[in-house]
C-alpha cells in the first residue's frame, strides 16, 4: 500500500472514517516526506513536527466532526495563525505572532482538521520569490505567489494548502508544479485574517491533488453542500474554447496542447464552440494592474511609509505606480470590470465553462522570477471560480496547465466540468 | 476666539495652513477639554497624550502634506494601531498591540494628519455597550457601535473620528449624540488593518461636527477631488421623501419632525417627492441580519471556539443564529441585495438623494442598549453613501438626525445635497 502522504485527501478522509487510518500515520507520513524532500524543495516557511503531531493525535480521539476530520493543510504564509509565526513573506514582519486564527484556519480547525505548517509566499503574495523550488525539476521556478502551498502539495508532503489569488497566485503555480488549484467564485471563503492587498480581488482558495478534493475543503469550510463525481461520466459538457486575447503569449506546445485537446473532448462527448471575447476583454489585464496598484497603495501603506528599506525595488516600484493610479482611473476599472462580468455572463449562458491556458507554458527555468500571471488576471477580475488542470506536459517534461473557469456561483458544475475534462484528457488516473 | 479644540476640521486646517494655529496648540486645547470632560464622558479606550502631542509638533516642524496636516483624529478600536493598543471592543484582546496600522491610519499619518486616541467601540462592533455616554446627558446611550467615536466628536474632544458601520453604527451614534456622520459608498475607504465583521457589509466611514468636514477627510484618504460647498445655495435639490418600510417604528417626534421638515426644504428651493421602496425592500432588514449573521459566524471563529466564554451572551447567541443561516440562505441575500441595488438606481435617477430617519427616535435613557439599529440596515445593504445629519431635536431635548443616502459613488453630490439640506433646516449656523 501507498504510504498515506500520497493518499487524495478524499481517500484519506474515507480511511479516517472506516478506521483504516489515523490522523497521527498520516501526519506522521506526510512529516516524514517533507523531513526527507524539504532540504531540496524549500515549501515551507514554518513547520512545528511536534505540534502537528499532538493535534493529530488530539483529532484521533476526539468525535468525527466533519469530511476534513483528521486531514492536514499547508497554511500560505500571508494567512493569520495564531500558534505558528506569519511573516507575509517580508522581513517587515519576521517573527511575527498574529492574537487570532485567519477564519479559514479557525473553522478548519472546528471541522476538525489541523494545520500542517506555513508555507512559503512570495513578499506579500506579489512577485518577489521565496525560496521555493519547484518539485518536478529544482531548476525551475515553482511560480508564485502560494508558491510553497503549490509545490508542497505537488510534491505529496500534503494533500490540502491553501492559496491566495489576486493576480494568477493560485492558478500558476499550480500549473507549473503539476497539481490542481482552485480559485472559489469570489467571497466563496471568508477572508477575515487574510493580509490584504488588493480587497477587490483578493481571493482565498486552495491547492490539492485532485479535483474531489478541492471540492471537499472549499464545501466544508463554505458551508456548501458537498458535490458528487460519482456520475460526472455521464456529463455531455458545452464546452468553450476561449484563446483570451493573450494566446500569442502562449508557447508553442501550450497551444499544440490545446489543438489536441479539442478533438480529445469532442470525441469524449463535449459539444466544443470557439469564444472570441469582445476587444474590451483585451484591456482587462492593464484593468486588474491598475485595479491591485490602486489598492496595494494603500493596503501597505504601513509597510511603504515605515520600512520603505525592507520592500524589494520591484515590489517598492509596483506600489508607487499604484500610487500614481487617480481615483477617477481606478473607478474606472470597476465600471469595466462590473460591464465585462455582465458580458461574460452572457456567454456563459452558452457554455457550462470556458477553457484557456493557464500559464503561457512550462515553469520558467530559474528561481529569479516566479513567471507570467497573464492568463490569470481576466479570471481573478472576472471573480468566478477557476482550476487548473495538470493535464499537459511540455517539451521538457514540465506539467503544463488547463484552466477551466465558470460564471460566479457556479463553483459546483465548474468543478464537475473540470473532472470530467480531467478524466477525458487523462483517462488512465 | 473660541478653543481651538472647538473648530470644525476644515476652519482647522484652514488656520493652520494660515500659520495661525499650530497642531501642538490645537492638540493641546483637545487634551485639555478631554481632562475636563472625560471622567464623564468615557469616550476614550486609550489616550497618550504625551505621545500625541509629540506628533503635533513632529507635524508643526514637517512641511505641510495635505489639507489634514496637524490635524488629530480619533481611531474606533476595531481599527488596528501599530502604537496604541487594539482590542476591538472585547476582553479576549486585553492590551493587543497590533504589528501594523491600518491603512487608513497609515495613509492619515502620511498626510500630515494624527491619531489622537483610541475611541470605545462595542463588543467587536456588535451590540454590547462599552462605556462611554452620550455627551448630550449622560443617563442616555451615546448609540453604538462607534460610541466613542460620536461622543469624542460631539463634545468636541477632537474634530474627527474614524467609526464603522455594518448595521447602523456610524448613522446611529451620530444622531444620537447631535453630530454628522457619514458612512462613504462601500470601498471608497480601504479597508485593510480592520477587524472583520461582515466583509460583504463592514464600511469604513467618519463622525465630524460638519458636512464639509467628513468631505475633507474622507476625499483627502480616498484620493477623490475635493467636493466645493461654496456654492451649494444656488443647489435646487431633488429630494425623494423615503418613510421606508420601517416608518411606523419612528417615534412621533420623528414622524413630526419630518412633516415639518417637507414644507422648510420645498420653501428653500428643493423639489420634494415622496418614494414607496416595493415590497421586496420591506425584507431588507432580515436580509441584512442573515448575510451579516452568516459572515459573523466565519469572521469571529476563533473567538467563538476558543474563548467563547470571554463573549457576552447576546453576541454568543447572535454568532450562533449565524451558524444556522444555510450557504443557500446567505447566498440569496447576495442576490436580493443586488436586485434591491438595481432597482435602487433606478429610483435615484429620479432623485439627488432620499431622505429617511437617521434612528427611531432621540437616544433611549439608559446605558444597557445602544438603540436600535433598524433604519441604518437597508442602506449599509445598498452601499451607498449614508449621511446623518443633527438638525432636529426631541421633547426630551435631545438631538434626532435626518438621514440623507444617495446612489452608490455619488458621495461627492450626496453631501453637496445634505449640506444643502443642513443650511436650509438650520439656516442659523
Amino acid at each position: 500500500m501507498k504510504a498515506p502522504n500520497f493518499f487524495s485527501a478524499t481517500e484519506a478522509s474515507a480511511a479516517i472514517a472506516a478506521g483504516d487510518l489515523t490522523s497521527e500515520r498520516l501526519v506522521g507520513a506526510c512529516l516524514e516526506w517533507i523531513a526527507a524532500r524539504e532540504p531540496e524543495i524549500q515549501a515551507w516557511a514554518h513547520l512545528n513536527p511536534a505540534h502537528a503531531l499532538a493535534e493529530a493525535r488530539q483529532r484521533d480521539r476526539a468525535p468525527r466532526r466533519s469530511r476534513l476530520h483528521g486531514l492536514p493543510v499547508g497554511v500560505k504564509d500571508v494567512i493569520d495563525t495564531a500558534d505558528m509565526p506569519t511573516e507575509y513573506g517580508s522581513p517587515i514582519y519576521k517573527g511575527h505572532r498574529p492574537a487570532s486564527d485567519a477564519a479559514c484556519v479557525a473553522l478548519l480547525h472546528e471541522l476538525g482538521g489541523l494545520t500542517l505548517g506555513k508555507t512559503v509566499s512570495t513578499e506579500f503574495a506579489t512577485r518577489h520569490p521565496g525560496k521555493t523550488r519547484n518539485p518536478r525539476d529544482t531548476a525551475h521556478t515553482p511560480g508564485g505567489s502560494s508558491s510553497g502551498s503549490a509545490a508542497a502539495v505537488a510534491d505529496s508532503m500534503v494533500p490540502l494548502a491553501f492559496g491566495t489569488q489576486t493576480s494568477s497566485s493560485i492558478i500558476r503555480p499550480a500549473a507549473f508544479c503539476g497539481t490542481v488549484g482552485y480559485k472559489p467564485t469570489f467571497n466563496r471563503l471568508n477572508r477575515a485574517g487574510l493580509k490584504f492587498l488588493s480587497e477587490s480581488l483578493d481571493t482565498l482558495g486552495v491547492l490539492t491533488r485532485t479535483v474531489p478534493d478541492a471540492a471537499l475543503i472549499v464545501e466544508e469550510l463554505a458551508g456548501a453542500a458537498p458535490t458528487s463525481f460519482d456520475d460526472v461520466g455521464a456529463l455531455k459538457p458545452r464546452i468553450g474554447f476561449c484563446r483570451t486575447p493573450y494566446w500569442g503569449e502562449a508557447d508553442a506546445a501550450t497551444r499544440a496542447a490545446f489543438e489536441t485537446a479539442l478533438p480529445a473532448l469532442s470525441k469524449a462527448g463535449a459539444r466544443i464552440g470557439h469564444v472570441e471575447l469582445d476587444a474590451e476583454f483585451a484591456t482587462l489585464a492593464d484593468v486588474q494592474i491598475r485595479m491591485s496598484s490602486f489598492e496595494f497603495y494603500r493596503a501597505l501603506a504601513y509597510e511603504r511609509t515605515r520600512f520603505p528599506q525592507l520592500l524589494t525595488e520591484s515590489l517598492a516600484a509596483r506600489i508607487l505606480g499604484g500610487g500614481r493610479v487617480t481615483r477617477a482611473q481606478y473607478e474606472e476599472t470597476h465600471d469595466i470590470a462590473h460591464r465585462c462580468r455582465a458580458r461574460l455572463d452572457g456567454t456563459y449562458r452558452e457554455y457550462d465553462v470556458l477553457i484557456s491556458p493557464s500559464a503561457p507554458g512550462e515553469a520558467p527555468r530559474g528561481l529569479e522570477s516566479t513567471g507570467d500571471p497573464l492568463f490569470g488576471l481576466t479570471w481573478t477580475l472576472m471573480h468566478g471560480p477557476a482550476i487548473t488542470l495538470p493535464v499537459f506536459t511540455g517539451p521538457r517534461g514540465l506539467p503544463i496547465g488547463l484552466q477551466v473557469t465558470g460564471p460566479r456561483g457556479s463553483d459546483a458544475r465548474t468543478l464537475r466540468t473540470a473532472e470530467w475534462i480531467r478524466r477525458a484528457l487523462n483517462p488512465v488516473d
